[in-house]
């Protein structure tokens, strides 16, 4: 009777679980004392830096609150160029570039509604909203190219997948699986999309989580013209609930159609936040040591979760480079004969069932129903250690 | 190529006519030694309440900064219901049946995305955000039912576009007529929704600016179930910048999809601002000193603004009973012979070349081409004087 493409729509599987363990944790406690470890969630539990808590209230008090210009403040826009220039090697934009966003889920919506009705795809595994929300919201015919079981790159598969398609999504550092896909492979896949006439949609929510030195390599450092690239500062600067977000992308006739987006849903992104984004972004030595700090703390539960992962005698652990999920396949723990249905299920219930929430595989596409996803963002190091005691037990 | 309902979306002509007026105001003070005068604008020129900002400041330093509920805060939702008992006569709802929305311009977006592909209809003259964004952003097929020249309903006119449509989109108080419409006329308009099983959206932006000692009647306190209505908080507590409004209905289905709708397309409304909103609605002191010190300055300037439209031989004046616009009707003081085109754009140019920025009539849909919209949002005292001598001059 409503809209097809909105009833289609999902909330997010880990919502859904996340209510489950709502309903299950008061009952787990009376039963053994013990709290749930809540591993399934995107959520971070850092504050927002002080430096930009004042700014925006700097900006309430220089009157920063009548309506926002569409598409984005000058001032915001000119922060972008700057910050894309020096962090992600983005040489050659201007303002006329970027458009301002309500953190990466408008600029990813309004991307895919750019597309609307066409094919598309990605790589599997694939963050979870894309497939239930921005696809059907936007009647994307979507199909998955799946990573190798080591998340490597299956270049044939990849340009088999090119041929017919109008665009490729592409989440690095990647949701779930904890891969950082390096220069070599996105001048690859970058190359495949300028071979084919593919624009490539990168989301780069989590740039700047990145471990041991590494870097993130963003694929509009490259010429060809035809990707839009999205990006948040609710993971960077531990703003999630901020909603500030902005794309960019060489293409010139993408910006116009962003900003009628924009002005037609939201009339524009709030104008102190923009403020204080600018301010986010431009104030690079508190935005470093911020940073740093962030990264180093998820260093730790991200070290400490490998050793307690690495010790389960049968489960296959790829060490995360960025972000902070990890994406271990229990196919060597999961026993034969049982039904599709049970068999997707079965690591996950049995942990729920011991008090851990975590995400299943099938909740990230087709192809890795195996698998289950542990985020460390919310966990501090004594769940952690409690979780090893728990899993310990568990599979042994 | 790329999506045709984005293609089709339309900047509001109001912001082609500031850049015109931009381009032209520096022109026009060195030939006349005068500043432009900007009737065009739907901006407000009022401070946010102070209480408001430090509401904001405070859920900054209670750490409400993490994800938003998509849909809505529990605390937004049921400051929402105890305002719409309070303010609106609207009983028996439960925040169950509230959203959160980025502004009335969400909520809108959102409404008629239900409709997405469906037959529509409102009166003219119609918002022409309505016209030019929302109806091609989602595929409606929407009609006009024109009012008649002194703005009352013809309800023949009415009764037979009612057969074959799926919602009636009713904006009161109306942009851009100042009318408001009273109970007698909501009851009728919502019974003939009722026996025609047409959803009925009423947009309600402008409520809290009433003259005169009148009150918008919301058709949300009628008990028919299909009625979605949009309030915002941007002209209320002159909030346009920080983009926070809602939706209500006592549909049972609609919630859970715009639900969905909000947290596909921005993941939900900062948790902040949601804080600030709460305040702002709970605040019932502060609130109503807030509101009636607006009110009155705008019935000062609507005023001034009525006895000089009022001296313009032939003009015939609709005196607004809320909002902040005047659209007079210019068809006596249009000369013959002229084309349309012309004939559309000849009081609004004529205007324009003696530094009066308006909008004309053309901008509001198909019905009043020969009236000229003037707000008074953000135009003071000595400016409504000097637009009168301007006036006296051009049209004696």
């Amino acid at each position: 009777m409503f809209s097809q493409s909105l009833e289609n729509v999902r909330m997010s599987p880990i919502v859904t679980i996340s209510e489950e363990v709502r309903k299950r944790s008061k009952e787990f406690k009376e039963r053994t004392g013990k709290d749930f470890l809540l591993f399934q969630r995107g959520e971070v539990d850092f504050a927002t830096p002080q430096y930009i808590k004042d700014a925006a209230t700097k900006g309430l008090e220089l009157g920063l609150t009548k309506y926002p210009k569409s598409g984005g403040e000058a001032f915001f826009k000119e922060a972008v160029v700057k910050k894309l220039e020096y962090y992600n090697n983005v040489k050659g934009l201007t303002p006329d570039n970027v458009i301002a966003t309500y953190g990466g889920q408008e600029g990813l919506e309004l991307t895919f509604k750019l597309f609307e009705g066409k094919k598309g795809a990605g790589f599997a595994p694939c963050w979870s909203c894309v497939l239930e929300n921005f696809v059907p919201y936007c009647n994307i015919d979507f199909m998955e190219v799946p990573l190798e079981p080591d998340f490597t790159v299956n270049y044939e598969k990849l340009e088999d997948m090119m041929k017919g398609i109008s665009f490729f999504y592409l989440n690095n550092p990647q949701n779930p699986s904890g891969k950082l896909f390096n220069e070599e492979e996105i001048v690859r896949i970058t190359g495949l999309c300028e071979k084919y006439g593919v624009y490539l949609i990168t989301d780069e929510s989590y740039e700047s989580i990145v471990y041991d030195g590494d870097k993130v390599f963003s694929a509009l450092s490259l010429p060809y013209k035809n990707i839009i690239s999205i990006y948040t500062l609710s993971k960077t600067y531990s703003m999630t609930g901020w909603r500030i977000g902005y794309l960019a992308t060489r293409n010139e006739a993408i910006p116009r159609l962003m900003l009628l987006g924009n002005y037609t849903q939201t009339a524009g992104v709030t104008t102190f936040i923009q403020f204080a984004a600018a301010e986010a972004l431009n104030n690079r030595t508190e935005s470093e040591k911020a940073i740093s700090e962030m990264v180093n703390e998820y260093k730790i539960r991200r070290d400490a979760l490998y050793e307690i992962l690495k010790g389960i005698p049968g489960l296959k652990v790829y060490m995360p480079h960025a972000g902070f999920y990890f994406f271990p396949d229990f196919s060597g723990l999961i026993p034969g004969g049982l039904g599709e249905e049970e068999q997707k299920l079965y690591a996950y219930q049995k942990m729920m069932d011991a008090g851990i929430a975590t995400v299943y595989g099938a909740c990230f596409g087709h192809h890795f129903n195996n698998n289950v996803r542990f985020s460390y963002s919310a966990t501090n190091l004594s769940v952690i250690k409690e979780a090893g005691e728990r899993l310990k037990i568990l599979f042994n």
